[in-house]
């Protein structure tokens, strides 16, 4: 089973770049940017359309929807239910990051009216957000996670089965579940938490994968890997983190299945 | 005529240095720092007012205005037609970038509402974009254009009669008509397709350029080829888009008018 | 007292990372994520909330408030004015950025709702900014101040006895005051003047330090030397606005008390 997930987490990048997926992003206006350009390097096509008059109609024509709920105005919050709702009726696969929940109690409003009128495929956020919406106690600072590894795939777990879909907590290691099958990516590099919008990129790559794969949890899986390989590589060049952003970027674009393959250190349960 | 026309889009550069034109930006949220910085590499002022409350005066002490339709909340929507009638009643160049009006009809509407009430001295968009707006079948992914370089001259002749202003068209090879004559630059990274914001940041290049020229024709022209001579040195050091964002702006800044008049690959016609 | 003071001064960087501030920011979304991405690297936790549902209740967690009026939208006015107020109750510390005041009307309009409501530790602007709200004449393009050093010492001193508060006005030199005691730094970067947000990343830097310091005079001064510094080793690396940036965050990341010792010049009066 192990070699087989690998060569299907593998096959995800070479799909995105031959299907280019068009990643329909609702996201915070902090990170918009690195999140069109990562995707960008990945291969897909970003577009962040997020006018409440748009987002219904364009979101058919996306193969993912991006919910990000990091900086949410009044028009982005009608905007992001009224998407999860498209999405739902064209059959379009959801990622949703649900940042700073633990923190704002806005942000689990917004998240009920989703699984209400919408739905939710991959539910991608970090140790902190995932414990918190599993309703184990969490501990965080604003937006950052100060939770450690212990108890989050327990976490992923209970939200999978709740919510019936992927559910994955980014951390020190990064947690991915569908419920019964799960993976722990033990790659790490701390300078990750050193830039704003990491997980926001994360999260906009899931989107990337999970619009061209039907197996989300090998999708997640093979986005999270990415981004930790892409990391590596960018930290052995750059030691501070302006310059680690930069090649963050180019170390996504030069991605290659060989490099995931090698440099994964994936524990499959 | 030829010598005469590369003498006057050199000059173009050198002008926006010494008079450092206030170009007024309404643009999308995505790439909105990069238009600031490009502009201020360029030689030129940024402003990025988009408030409904202050467009209309601040449009006044503007050089350009350069409207992008990006990402239009319903706030930028009101603005952007408001800066529009400051324009036209201030005499002042505008710009407009039509992103995404062959994929979100809502677009066209805010265009027609500025061809009502305001006017538009330069329309620059992707050649997709373009097509569409001459009422041509054009082929678009998202914010992407999928066409080809073919038809996409006349497409600019048709548009640029019709509105009685400059209409450029961008990709492969860039085109440039103000209805009788025409530029045809055949520079061309193609890098510059895995970055985003490359369109934008050229729209507000044009407004620095229109800001400091009578002649909008060749300021286009000379902001256009800017852009290009820029990413040409850009990735001869910098092959991935991370790094590549980076170098394009610092080659914008180091801009002069030898390379411009060296580089420049442009039929006249 | 002037040893005295450097002491104190190095120390708030040491305290800022021993303390990992988090500094809530309601600013503009042209350099938003240049903020957020300069908090990180001086050892802060920044948060970017502004939505009016969340920001009365997020304020009270924070360890300082940054306001920023650069782009101002209908709903970020009302969050301005209530994150002030909720400072003010909450007992956080807050550090105004009159972005464009001395251009747009309306800013005034909320700079006094904000001293209506709430209250101000720290106003930073550049020196035509300040000279503006000070009621001296001034000279600015947009949000760029045109003002010499001549008299802003004497514009902060006036300001910070009207509002008991410090004030500092930054260009070719720095000046910090509480209305007695005053700091001149003569370190200078132009190259600072080439990227869009020098002013922004600054106001945020001193969010950090207010909230790690009961001094504020001696956290504002800090926070301007550190920049001060950064751009320093920032500009012997790269030459051109994009890299320039790039390194800037770099060496903010790398900054050390003894490189504050050693590079800062600064007159105490």
């Amino acid at each position: 089973m192990t070699d087989n997930n690998i060569n299907k987490l593998c096959s995800v990048l070479t799909d995105i770049r031959k299907k280019v997926p068009l990643v329909q992003c609702i996201t915070n206006h902090v990170t918009i940017n690195d999140c069109a350009n990562i995707l960008l390097a990945y291969g897909a096509s970003p577009a962040m359309c997020e006018a409440y008059d748009e987002v219904f109609d364009f979101v058919k024509i996306a193969q993912a929807l991006y919910i990000n709920l990091g900086t949410l105005n009044k028009e982005q919050e009608a905007s992001v239910i009224l998407a999860a709702e498209s999405a739902k009726i064209h059959n379009i696969p959801v990622i949703l990051d649900p940042v700073a929940c633990a923190a704002i109690p806005r942000k689990i409003n917004v998240i009920n009216r989703i699984f209400q009128v919408g739905k939710v495929d991959v539910i991608k956020g970090n140790i902190g957000e995932i414990n918190f919406l599993a309703g184990k106690s969490s501990n965080v600072k604003g937006v950052d996670s100060l939770d450690n590894s212990e108890g989050a795939l327990d976490s992923c777990k209970i939200l999978a089965q709740k919510y019936n879909c992927i559910v994955a907590a980014t951390g020190e290691n990064d947690f991915i579940t569908d419920g019964k099958s799960s993976a722990i990516i033990n790659n790490n590099t701390p300078m990750l938490t050193k830039i704003t919008g990491a997980g926001c990129m994360l999260g906009a790559l899931c989107g990337a994968a999970a619009g061209c794969s039907e197996d989300k949890f090998i999708a997640t899986t093979s986005a999270i890997l990415s981004m930790n390989i892409a990391a590596e590589e960018a930290f052995k060049e750059a030691k501070a983190p302006g310059s680690f952003r930069i090649k963050l970027i180019d170390y996504i674009y030069d991605l290659t299945e060989d490099k995931l393959r090698k440099g994964g250190k994936i524990i499959w349960q």
